[in-house]
């Protein structure tokens, strides 16, 4: 039972549709009409822009009594009313990767509180963490956000927070690409 | 500024001879003479009778003060003398990789005291840790050891203590290869 591997196509065909595609820090991603998202690493999109191959993974900083909290409160992907997308790939720098478990946990939740800033917005804004930085990917993991458009200014307040804080002095590279589907 | 990749192939060819390979847990890996291991994912080894790819990443349960003494101590792989070796490739259960961050460091450190016991044996028994579980490989992660004959007793202790851990219970797959070059 390993993780759930996925692959983020960007190019003419997909469900969703981009909205748009902006370059947070560091370099951007090219611009495409349409993404897929599928949850294998073995389909190759011949006509892509752009793909991000990830995984989920174990949970490097949540404690017990998170993850107990998270479950309780966290939905599925897909849910009907759930139109609205975000898909944001981040690299963090060689300093962070360098830091010790302890101090990167001190960092993401004591000094950030990642953890609780998103189980407030739960189960409003749903959310998938994938890793990618050992498969040799340009980005180190990314988030994929789904969400109802009466959400759509809860999420601008949560992607606002994070990028508020201490952790975030570590991203080196960031680009928020921005969905829809009908 | 991202991990070192290995690839260990055992075949026909190969810097170190395969003295034994033991399945300590679980199913084996078939028999060869030789071990090449080479620092990058993109060599093809047309004869290896097995080959597994695997990679450097960040510290997983390491705290700093942990982080520290190690490096004050921790040898370099291909010291002169160090001609026996040791690759050990392992898997955990299901049930391991769904404990939390903090759940996982209590069982690896606090009652398994896996760092405490292998500080003691630095710097006879160079060690590198290498995960494969996001890689797709059939093993989680795997170690390899280099050390002096003369370390081989003190290797075959350091072996025996981690194996009667806590930890060791959600050990599902364990395989055991011992080496050695001129």
């Amino acid at each position: 039972m390993t993780g759930i591997p996925v692959t983020f196509a960007a190019g003419p065909v997909g469900a969703w549709s981009i909205d748009c595609v902006t370059a947070v820090c560091g370099e951007g991603l090219p611009a495409a009409r349409r993404l897929e998202r599928v949850e294998t690493h073995d389909q190759h999109f011949e006509a892509a822009s752009w793909s991000i191959k990830a995984i989920t993974s174990s949970f490097r900083y949540l404690h017990a009594a998170e993850h107990a909290l998270l479950r309780s409160v966290e939905p599925p992907l897909g849910r009907e009313g759930a139109t609205r997308a975000a898909l944001i790939p981040i690299t963090k720098s060689a300093e962070w990767w360098e830091l010790a478990q302890d101090e990167r946990r001190e960092v993401f939740e004591e000094r950030s509180r990642h953890i609780a800033t998103g189980l407030r917005y739960l189960p409003a804004i749903a959310r998938r963490l994938y890793h990618c930085r050992d498969l040799g990917e340009p980005f180190d993991f990314l988030t994929w956000f789904e969400y109802a458009p009466s959400d759509a200014d809860a999420f601008e307040e949560l992607a606002g927070l994070l990028r508020a804080t201490a952790e975030w002095r570590y991203v080196v590279r960031e680009v928020d690409i921005r969905l829809s589907r009908d």
